[in-house]
């Protein structure tokens, strides 16, 4: 009888803590076959946007198996594509004007690596083969994913077999380097990533981040001064500039995209995640007209940029994210937003601010992240083998809520359908748990 | 307005060949808007196993999504993936008791590869990190997928970034370099990789095939008892055998999995394509206990295998699945397949076989393939540039018929649901379109 071997998880972990059966799931709320639930407050690994069994999305799809489940895309299309380029032109910035499907977010780092190494190739610039991304960036875990990944925790067991590329150090605002604080930052930092683009420009592809904020990195929030300085730069070197919004995209910092708070314009974007909001894998690479008419040519010139995945515009998924921006556009989905999450943050400083192992609470539209420290004043980490996070983590599930830990790091990431008496209730489970492992 | 950019395309053929709009599809039809329907003879990409839009399938979802449709997989589990964890049991080798779920075929390549390398970290063989795989072998695109790729069509513009592996020459029995046939053959070809194997075999994690058929690469069938000899010399070596079954896997080859032809159990076993009859993106890594357990250990010790996608375990997904299993099951599939395949065969067999230009018919399974060459006699292939394949394939749309070429080879590969009378007109369709482009 075969088991199942689960991500992210060292499996000696379930002697003791039994995974946890899911029988249903409905808005916020995850239910057992024991009979207990959990509020999602991490909408299931940050995908989940309007909450689980959405019945307005559940309609989409049975809509959309009745005619077309799915069909060859090389050399076919269908409408729920159609519409979802359509729709994303609305919202996406205006200099991206091509759209490629991929299935899973680091399929779409994939391919924009690809292109972006491939377009040099095509317009002859052959001496760009390296691509610089930033310390605690986290695009996924395929091997060139991987190869521009700045989390050890994910990347250091394969150091040997992965592409060789450049990882910059990384603003750090909680810890910074220079001194300063958030009020009286000047984005010095920069000066790290200038650095080395200066002195390899000419070997330089792209550079790849997380727009604003680090998720896997801890949920370290950075300012906005520091994309747009990389945008210049990168625009004056002739790099190209990949945002992946995987995480941050649809709503989650506020905006719909990350990249609106510094209004930055990127040669490439990824998403996934929200796109389906939490459905179904699904994720897209979009990228500029001047990208794409270099690949554009002849068929025996052999320009074409051939990448394919079997499911490439699966039409289910596909019918989905489509569902998903139209509640975007027609239930003022971000406004609405904004009420929620400033409350959850009330709630949060109130009950965190003031413990004496807090070490700072970061907020960024719908993302509360709170960092457990053994001394607050020099911001020293617990010893990672105590794996605090983890226990508030395994607290939090006593109490009904599902609050999976970076670390020591505890998040609030809720779906956005969830109401102010649900935040009241994951707030208090996870300061309750927050009491019972830090007090014990 | 955002325009879509295809797979495996070179957008410039779309302004002589407009892209198809796919209205609806069912069983083996797809329609599009101008009223022409096309039997779907290439399972829209190797992945359809019961029709379009099949009602026993759309119901598995409608259940599915009323009551979960995602839920994070780390700490979590469902009732849908511990089905198909069960269903798996009983059809793949029972060697193989632990599974690792992923989205797409290329991302369970990905993480065979990344497993077995880590595995023999873990354990102490730290030398070990190349792997092998076949010339004209295909695993996926993304970058460490490409790294094992034998298709310089895909490969090549990418090498300067990929990791480095090793490329084995490969059985070709069409074109032997032995001078065999496939009657004479004793798979004299196998010395090839064995001395790679054998001067190699202290930096090798791993051999990573596709059994018995080489898809991508040509529809290159090769006889199972290399695989038997590959096995042999891969245990004895301490070097892990991956098969890529995601293309051979559920039934295509007339097994359930093509290393039954061979009897042969491997290290990791990679499943995708067909594992949703074609409906949803789903991948499974099969491997073994011994494998699962080098990562089984305290937390501390971070020997976990931490890889994770957001999708993973997808309950939509699993549940195409697991009715994909219980059809399997319930509908005596592979028995009735053959009476329509060898039908398939014979017609196929009696339109080809004759013509000037049909160098090799092979079959396997519900496969059959037409390798089309300028010289019978020589098997001097078209210059490539011409584009024979390609012109049939565009041929045989205007006739009904979705015969999407590889090169000059015109491949037959479709839905196990088709009915005589539709193979019927798929081969006449194909024959009409060779004889358009060859008497042209």
């Amino acid at each position: 009888m075969i088991q199942i071997w689960h991500p992210c998880t060292q499996m000696k972990d379930h002697e003791k803590y039994p995974l946890i059966k899911i029988k249903n799931a409905k808005g916020v709320y995850l239910y057992d076959f024991e009979g207990n639930s959990y509020i999602d407050g991490i909408s299931s690994w940050w995908v989940n946007l309007f909450g689980h069994s959405n019945e307005r999305l559940n309609r989409a799809i049975s809509n959309q198996i009745a005619s077309l489940e799915q069909v060859i895309f090389a050399g076919f299309t269908h409408e729920r594509a159609l519409e979802l380029a359509k729709l994303l032109s609305e919202v996406v910035p205006d200099n991206l004007s091509r759209m490629f499907f991929a299935e899973i977010g680091s399929s779409a780092v994939e391919i924009s690596l690809k292109m972006s190494f491939h377009y040099f190739q095509n317009i002859g610039q052959r001496k760009r083969k390296k691509f610089v991304s930033l310390k605690n960036g986290y695009h996924g875990e395929t091997i060139g994913a991987l190869s521009v990944s700045g989390e050890d925790l994910y990347k250091k067991a394969y150091k040997n077999i992965l592409p060789k590329n450049i990882v910059s150090p990384s603003p750090d605002c909680y810890r910074c380097k220079f001194g300063y604080s958030r009020e009286t930052c000047n984005t010095e930092c920069f000066s790290d990533i200038e650095k080395i683009l200066m002195s390899n420009s000419e070997k330089i592809c792209a550079v790849i981040v997380e727009p604003l904020v680090q998720f896997a990195g801890g949920f370290k929030i950075y300012p906005a001064e520091y994309l747009v300085k990389l945008r210049n730069l990168t625009s004056e070197l002739g790099i190209h500039l990949i945002l992946d919004e995987i995480a941050t995209g649809f709503g989650r910092t506020g905006k719909m995209f990350a990249c609106e708070w510094a209004n930055v314009k990127p040669d490439f974007m990824c998403l996934s995640k929200g796109i389906t909001s939490g459905y179904l894998p699904l994720s897209v690479v979009l990228t500029t007209e001047e990208v794409y008419k270099a690949f554009y040519d002849d068929y025996i010139t052999l320009k074409a940029f051939l990448h394919s995945h079997s499911y490439n515009g699966n039409a289910i998924s596909s019918a989905v994210a489509v569902e998903t921006l139209k509640i975007f556009k027609e239930e003022n989905v971000l406004e609405k937003n904004k009420e929620k999450y400033k409350y959850m943050r009330s709630l949060i400083e109130d009950k965190f601010c003031e413990l004496s192992h807090v070490g700072e609470i970061r907020h960024i539209g719908f993302i509360s992240a709170v960092e457990i420290v053994e001394n607050k004043k020099t911001k020293k980490p617990f010893n990672w083998k105590r794996r605090i996070g983890f226990n508030i983590y395994r607290e939090a599930l006593k109490r009904g809520a599902l609050l999976r830990n970076l670390g020591d790091i505890i998040y609030f990431l809720p779906p956005y359908i969830i109401e102010p008496h649900q935040i009241e209730a994951l707030v208090e489970a996870a300061h309750q748990s927050y009491l019972e492992v830090l007090n014990r």
